[in-house]
């Protein structure tokens, strides 16, 4: 699914619908750290004028998605509160090279791929969460999810040629199916 | 004005003058850090839920800040562009106490700190800027500056005696004069 190179397992569902409220609690700090995601890379980045438009519009919609999952999280009576962090973020973030042209492009790949296994979770949970109004949001956010992915890959496509997007974009997807893979069994969207 | 405790001499609005276009992009980034900075308090404190509603609401009104900016750049025909740090945020950082009581109080008084000191000088923009448009524009902002700073004076009282908040509040305000004193002659919203 999108450039994602392994399919997610049915105990990842499992686990997810035996904790509902972490998952739920996860998915807010997703879409608020994509939120800053997208603003931090506008500062790392401000030379690039071509990303302005794009990733503003992003972090608009993940703010207004934030505010739809702490809706979810207020009507169950669920606080936000904190939660240890799985590993999977920082891990993608020790792939990211630090020189100058491959920066910017593994910055975009890699939240390109976060977005494609959120989504690919979303579709999961959209066709099998035992909670209908669940079943509901997570189908309807999982559209947006495809689409960031796709404005991240295009975006990188202005940064670099679209051959080495895509071989740089399936090495990160492989490593990134060996975090998961590594992963202790916390429910979590990516874990 | 507000909790401050020095006023901004005109050397400050004539550099201001005479670099618009590095003013202009400073302000694009101080909204863009300020959403950034909203989102990221509800990340390192995500169990104060009474956080939640007033920051996502700042983070918001931040982010529609940082469009108008964007807007008035490009209708200028300046690109976002970076910038040198003038180190105002960074000093400000190093007074902040590390300790978890004081931890939250010392971040939502420096965020409110700085927010007074760009409310009172969108007001010296907005009164004597020669450019027109940009005096509408400061004017329009100042409001929503005035009214974060109060925002974060009282998310303060919710997590500390108002005595000591206000204490506080005054310690860090002189040590602010004290880096804008000392700061380079570079022309940016805090410098």
């Amino acid at each position: 699914m999108l450039c994602l190179q392994s399919r997610t397992e049915s105990a990842w569902l499992q686990r997810a619908v035996a904790h509902t409220a972490d998952i739920l609690i996860d998915h807010a700090h997703c879409e608020r750290k994509a939120a800053t995601n997208a603003l931090q890379i506008l500062g790392r980045f401000p030379d690039r004028p071509e990303l302005v438009a794009p990733l503003l519009a992003l972090a608009r919609e993940e703010l207004e998605h934030f505010e739809v999952v702490l809706a979810l999280l207020h009507t169950r009576g669920i606080a936000l509160g904190s939660q240890v962090p799985s590993g999977y973020q920082a891990k993608l973030h020790q792939l990211m090279r630090r020189d100058a042209p491959h920066k910017l492009l593994d910055v975009l790949l890699v939240a390109a791929l976060i977005e494609a296994r959120s989504c690919e979770r979303f579709k999961i949970l959209a066709a099998h969460h035992p909670d209908g109004e669940l079943r509901q949001a997570f189908a309807s956010l999982l559209e947006a999810e495809a689409r960031h992915h796709a404005t991240f890959v295009r975006l990188a496509e202005l940064v670099a040629p679209r051959e080495e997007v895509r071989s740089r974009l399936s090495a990160l997807a492989q490593a990134e199916c060996a975090i998961l893979e590594a992963m202790p069994a916390v429910a979590r969207i990516h874990a």
